[in-house]
């Protein structure tokens, strides 16, 4: 492990970098436009979780706006080439594909453009024991209709992420005409006399791979979950709530607004499945 | 007027450098999250046309996503030193603001930060005659609820504007649920006995300034113009339809998807406006 303040190396466009040397161009489309996409793959002692599943879904969002198609290769190779180069053990690996640098603005590229391509890592504090519940907070979903598109263009996200922050939440709780989606940054899973209830992997949603790990778990668990549409007061009636997300996994929450969910500490089903999902890290790292 | 092939000198900063050697970093938020607006300002005979109301609208929108403000003075002088820098008589100026460069990728930032400023301009083909009828394609709008702040949050706009070239259009004709909003870069109008009839300017469409301006020499003109709700259908049975923007000025559309729009040919009030806002153009140059 390194210490914690020096550099880390960047990747840019086949240059490794030191972070605070990494620049674009402003006429890259993802400054311009938010023409891009991206990644976020937690890594458990040097071993990155569910990397497949990231890969996949990166190659899906770039061809849902139209960036050429990159071998999975490339990707894993380069994933290996950050933990090594930055020596980190345990991290979180960004990765963001954007159109590329044009010569001039212009809603359409004026010319063939080469995809910009920078990947950078964070340490990441991993969780081994289910963290203290905490507070969201119920906002209208003010995002496009294509958060199925894991993009950078995330203003919406943003706003709504200050917005929850103001109110002393840890993310929003969002909703469409009193619809559940998800958070700023994660999914909702509520649980209901033993069954798991989380909204549909539909346009309105990013499928969060934590999101698929833990129905793939629940089941093994014998839990029953369905993939079904929650509005806000089932939340604020269920038994136990909680958010998924790489970087979180599995987050309890204690409190919606003002209204206490279940006794507000970490529930029953909940536990087990954070419980479940430590086992899998630990398995990746003994494999 | 200077040759085509010299570089453009861009503000980023408080700096003055090449266009192909203005580059910001990978932390800048505008980068990793579209954090930023912007705004295009027409520039005729080195005179920027409305420009108060550009730099209004710039400070809203800064204000909406939560940038600190900076004075008008400041970017009226930024204007101006483009302009005169660049040495062109007719140009676009375009100015982004974004909310900075943090040390980390990280929702909200995690220490306060400094705006990126970035300023650019581009040579602009003005029009003095009215241009020739174009072909539009109705798409839904898909992008989010506050298209009323000008951010760099575009790939919606962008993903639309490509699906519109895709069938041969121009620009799209956004709806939602068969409402008309905007198109991907412009507003629309249209006329129907006589009268003109734009879609309000609520969160779903941002209040363009030719916009604007249109509705104020159609009402000098003594032509009725009443902003409210427009459906698809009206659009296709109407006398006349035009879309404005900054750099496309008033522009008639002759075509929705297969459909011709009146005789196809530019509409007698549509020139009529048209004429009226080259009029003011050549007002701000003989001023």
């Amino acid at each position: 492990m390194k210490a914690a303040n020096v550099s880390n190396l960047v990747y840019l466009n086949g240059d490794w970098v030191a972070d605070e040397n990494a620049k674009v161009s402003v006429f890259d489309r993802g400054f311009l436009f938010a023409d891009g996409v991206y990644e976020v793959v937690p890594v458990y002692q040097r071993r990155p979780f569910l990397l497949n599943l990231h890969i996949q879904r990166l190659q899906r969002s770039a061809e849902a706006i139209g960036i050429e198609s990159i071998a999975a290769e490339f990707w894993y190779q380069l994933v290996s080439d950050l933990i090594h180069r930055n020596n980190l053990d345990d991290c979180l690996v960004y990765i963001q594909l954007t159109f590329g640098a044009d010569s001039q603005r212009s809603h359409l590229p004026t010319q063939p453009l080469t995809p910009t391509i920078y990947a950078s890592v964070s340490p990441l504090q991993v969780h081994w024991n289910t963290p203290t519940p905490v507070k969201v907070a119920v906002l209208e979903d003010i995002r496009w209709h294509r958060c199925d598109i894991k993009s950078i263009s995330l203003l919406g996200n943003i706003m709504l992420k200050r917005e929850a922050a103001k109110k002393g939440a840890l993310e929003p709780l969002l909703h469409r005409n009193g619809r559940i989606t998800e958070g700023a940054s994660c999914n909702y899973f509520l649980v209901k006399q033993g069954a798991l209830y989380t909204p549909p992997a539909d346009h309105l949603i990013l499928a969060g791979i934590t999101r698929t790990w833990v129905i793939q778990l629940a089941r093994q668990l014998g839990i029953e979950v369905f993939e079904v549409v929650c509005d806000v007061n089932q939340l604020q009636h269920a038994d136990e709530v909680f958010l998924t997300s790489s970087s979180r996994e599995v987050q309890p929450v204690g409190q919606i607004d003002d209204i206490i969910v279940g006794n507000g500490q970490c529930g029953v089903i909940t536990a087990q499945i954070a419980e479940a999902f430590h086992a899998s890290k630990r398995h990746l790292i003994q494999e």
